[in-house]
């Protein structure tokens, strides 16, 4: 008998644990239950929808798991989709920004062209957790003259203070160690 | 003034040829102009699903470009969304499949559980090229029990042939060098 998925909550147990991925020590919350449960897939995308109270003209996805959120996201509300990605990955002229991880340094790159001064940019992801990706995402956007009406992440690992480095207006569907 | 886009022809012009990425002497075909501009992703999402004509019960997508394009389609058609991914990016038990490049060998993998025995299952990619990626995404599902009904991409490059090593049904939207 096939389960019935209405909301966030139907859909938290099928999050799983992984421990020790992707380096010993550290506890890998993974979604990918829940992305081929075929109710559960659309009840997080509309949950999402549900918690995006404001205009927006592109969704910025973060690579990877950010794509599969932002994919379906873009198509549902006719938005454009501008991926953002790790170094090297994207052809044509990008734009690039390098952050502090806990050991050493990471670069995200966009592609120059993809955002327009003054477009409205809603950035996605599956999960914040100390929030340095979303906030080179952030400053990715704003080099290129555009403007972040919003973060939206699947889950949200509360004690990493992820949150504190992002603008106005963030929302994560679950709330981890809160 | 906004173009409209109503049929893969229209959105055929947005695609950019980068020459020499990732490495010298490829002709990298982007397709990132399409899933910027709003109405032309909808066009190549709604050009796909015109083109599907069996039933199926999982989207097997691609990583990563395939994610874009899997993602939307999973949404749309009420069904679970299952990640193939490079090796060592997948958490949990997974299966693998080792395959020949031109110089030495990839591997992708897929997590054991997220195909069951008889489930159908249509594979996603953004481009066919010669077709070892989708055909290791093939034996991926065969090895779990799963049906492979059909192959969609957005391009198919002609020349390489990629089309002789899947099985039935294939079917591109743009197909290039025919």
């Amino acid at each position: 008998m096939a389960e019935t998925y209405r909301n966030i909550d139907d859909i938290k147990n099928l999050l799983k644990v992984v421990p020790d991925f992707p380096k010993p020590g550290i506890q890998f919350l993974d979604i990918s239950p829940v992305l081929r449960t075929p109710g559960a897939f659309r009840v997080l995308i509309q949950e999402l929808e549900r918690s995006i109270d404001f205009e927006f003209d592109k969704v910025a996805a973060i690579e990877s798991r950010g794509f599969l959120l932002g994919s379906a996201l873009a198509y549902n509300y006719h938005k454009g989709l501008v991926l953002v990605r790790k170094k090297g990955k994207l052809p044509g002229q990008t734009v690039a920004h390098t952050y502090e991880l806990e050991y050493g340094t990471d670069t995200l790159e966009m592609t120059e062209d993809a955002i327009k001064p003054g477009d409205r940019v809603l950035i996605v992801d599956d999960v914040l957790a100390t929030g340095g990706t979303a906030q080179a995402t952030q400053t990715l956007v704003e080099k290129v003259g555009g403007e972040v009406l919003g973060h939206r992440f699947f889950i949200e690992i509360a004690p990493l203070h992820g949150r504190e480095r992002l603008k106005n207006n963030i929302h994560s569907l679950i709330i981890e160690g809160a």
